[in-house]
């Protein structure tokens, strides 16, 4: 398989054709969401990215190996005021849970959440919490190799040491002076030899209810080591693809980096991708702005910002509408775009079966024009995941669709039709994963206008008896008929 | 809150009054799926049992924390063909996968069925190959309490050492003569000092892929030893209720009584239950025996056993028919009969709006009959869940709100309405945790039926314009009606 994929990789910051390690397989780790809250716009952004990505890597016959983490070990933010506070502890405490049940709820509800967004599973979900030893193992090497030290059972990286060997910053070309503001603000800065290396294992202080057994104390991990643990343990080292959100690029995955030279002496991964963040009016969301929207609250309507609800496939078609590298702008006018195209892709879908061609012999010019288009989706999606001008080829087909089974007249070829059919389908649903919402829902409401309006003509042709039975095996099934003094019939369901 | 819920214990062998170790909070774990395969029968039953158990504390108004666990780790057992093989590992060099990649595929499929299932969520949903390290803590707990001993890199529970101290055999009543057989047919057996031993740690051969460093060996841990670290890190020690089938008592939750014992010098739990198992024509279901249904397959109908599909809401009916201490015996009957029970129930849920009460006065007599009803489902509940008796007083409810419902006359007063619907909308679907299935696709089967009906008679009346009219706008949705030469309508659905 020759690829024609090209992918921005991060790390080279060229654009560059992807030659996986093994031909036909794919090593792809993206960082997941840290399960100390609700699930809101960044998290879906971050997995519709690369469920995507996922999703027409498999389109094109590989063998993904997906890996998506669950960062369950709470962590110290500069964010949070009170110093030394642990994230998921904090909020354990308020509740009165034990961290892992706070943990598993919100989990929970992320995985509810991707499931609605019609996010696939990923092939291996791993925990934090739960390679431990995992953790422990390569912080040990670190140490053996002279890359960390031990203050006080716990252990930092050394990146004096690091930068003598090896040269930092390569994601991001910053140098470890630059680096240290990224180092979060943890308690006992001062056991740090330089205020930029990042602690690898933390001593748990009394007030710490997540903590394990290791050679140094009962502690915690440093944030940024599970990725290299859980990565390297399930697609091996290097791997092929290395995701996740701008916001993790630094200090968190210029840090996996690091590990890896520092523990294995090399790169960890060949690709890395970055998605951009989604921003509300030009801000950057965060809940200490109270410009924050969960998912639950997108779906319910239920935020001072939104002036309705918005279904999960209209989220999704608002996130594939940008290039995953670009800023997305979160506005109601663009959920209300979204929804439009949403229902425009899925009437094409109706259509499908609807398409009728020409037996003999198609218009040379118009079975080119489809032909093309149907290859260019392939072309957009090939240009580092082009969906947004995949959508804009989509919707072109679409307007095609709409043309050839209005007008009989226009009738392409059996072979073209075939194609079209194929290539439409392919892309709405297994590439860019859209599906119809609540069909049976729609075909309800389609079927009941049916009865609606046979009742309205049998009431203006004065046939009561048609017209009351209607009603009256409505009424049956839960359904009563208000008719209002505009002549407009409503329904009441009970 | 003084409790009125008896509880049979099988460690006691009695039924007991249940009193929780915290006023108002409940500490529950029950064994979990091993997820090398396709859930089946055995498993919801399990899962239906506890679910229950866990909704009716719930309703009862305690705090529940409900741990249950996955088991990923694969194990050792005498039904695999070849000794030392590992399961999770068989399938996954069979399927040339990573293990943890068919343990998530497996995980995923078992967390899904339990969803179609209405089963809750647990509060903590632990993994075992996510506890190593708290496994290991035991078991170094163990050896220094001299209740273990090192082989060769793996470590065996010494029961001779066990039973000079402590009694063995508190749940089952076998002592270790008998217990031998229990022991799972590992390698190297001949390491053990006696039959009866079972490994608490077992070194790795070169052919397993699962396995963690410790401190005698590369290997994994033992089966029992998991369920003993993953109770006591969430729930403590003691904790209130263990749960889990029947086949479980022996060896699994005998042993990890003795890992208690002798890791904490403490019993592990106050009240054992035990689910007891599903049958097929009286015998076990087996793989090896071909008479093994899996959830997908009942749920499809796509089993040469099964007469036709059933919906997940009648086998939840199914197993809640019977009394959880009681074999289950499966048979297309049974389940035909469990669907017709959820149906009466599922009408009466809508049937409770339209409940009309007396204002001024209700007959003394039937309302006294409804309230008694309306007592004793706490009451089958209370004693020892009987679910089998709730769903009969259920039945009888629900024919009073039918006789209710129909006859004007019937009016019991406003207060014994109100019980009666609350008592059976809190019975049915929190408790017992019966939903509707489908609605949607249940209203448009009926809606449709009126449409097909009313074409029909046009047709009978020769009103063809109609009844054209009707076929074609059901074909605008997709729907083509078929007459069949016995004047019948088939629907194919686009």
């Amino acid at each position: 398989m020759e690829s024609e994929l090209v992918i921005y990789n991060s790390l080279s910051r060229k654009k560059e054709r992807f030659i996986p390690l093994l031909p036909g397989k794919v090593g792809m780790y993206v960082c997941g969401p840290t399960v100390y809250g609700d699930p809101h716009l960044g998290h879906a952004r971050s997995a519709i990215t690369f469920d995507t990505v996922y999703r027409y890597l498999t389109y094109l016959g590989y063998q993904v190996r997906y890996v998506r983490n669950i960062t369950d070990v709470g962590h110290l933010e500069d964010e949070q005021a009170e110093q030394g506070e642990d994230k998921i502890l904090k909020r354990a405490r308020l509740e009165a849970l034990e961290p892992m049940e706070v943990a598993q709820r919100y989990t929970n509800s992320y995985r509810k959440a991707m499931r609605s967004l019609n996010v696939t599973e990923p092939s291996i979900e791993p925990v934090a919490s739960g390679h431990i030893l995992e953790q422990i193992q390569i912080i040990k090497e670190i140490l053996a190799n002279g890359f960390a030290y031990e203050v006080e059972g716990s252990v930092y990286f050394d990146l004096h040491a690091y930068t003598h060997i090896y040269p930092y910053g390569q994601l991001t070309g910053r140098n470890i002076e630059e680096a240290r503001n990224g180092s979060r603000n943890l308690s006992n800065q001062q056991e740090k030899k330089h205020p930029a290396d990042f602690a690898l294992w933390k001593k748990a202080g009394p007030e710490h209810l997540m903590k394990w057994e290791s050679p140094w104390s009962w502690g915690f991990p440093g944030w940024h080591i599970e990725c290299t643990a859980m990565s390297t343990k399930y697609l091996g080292l290097p791997f092929d693809i290395h995701g996740g959100g701008l916001d993790l690029k630094f200090p968190h995955h210029e840090s996996e980096i690091v590990q890896s030279y520092a523990a294995f002496h090399q790169a960890p991964v060949n690709y890395w991708m970055h998605n951009n963040l989604v921003t509300l009016e030009g801000q950057k969301m965060a809940k200490s702005k109270g410009n924050f929207i969960t998912l639950q609250e997108l779906f319910s309507g239920d935020h001072f910002l939104l002036e309705k609800a918005y279904s999960p496939m209209t989220l999704r078609v608002l996130m594939l509408l940008a290039h995953y590298s670009s800023p997305l702008d979160f506005s109601n006018q663009a959920l209300k775009a979204a929804e439009s195209v949403y229902k425009k892709l899925m009437n094409g879908l109706a259509l499908l079966p609807q398409l009728r061609s020409n037996e003999d012999q198609g218009s040379n010019e118009i079975d080119q024009e489809i032909l093309t288009l149907c290859q260019r989706c392939k072309q957009e999606m090939d240009h580092d995941f082009n969906t947004a001008s995949t959508i804009s080829v989509l919707l072109e087909l679409n307007s095609w669709m709409n043309k050839i089974s209005k007008n009989d007249q226009l009738r392409p070829a059996l072979a073209t039709v075939e194609q079209l059919k194929n290539t439409y389908h392919a892309y709405v649903t297994n590439v860019l994963g859209l599906l119809p919402e609540s069909q049976a829902d729609e075909r309800l409401a389609s079927i009941l206008d049916i009865l609606i309006n046979l009742r309205n003509k049998a009431r203006q042709e004065k046939n009561y008896s048609l017209s009351d039975q209607i009603r009256a095996e409505l009424a049956n099934q839960g359904i009563q008929l208000l008719d209002s003094s505009l002549g407009e019939v409503q329904i009441k369901w009970e």
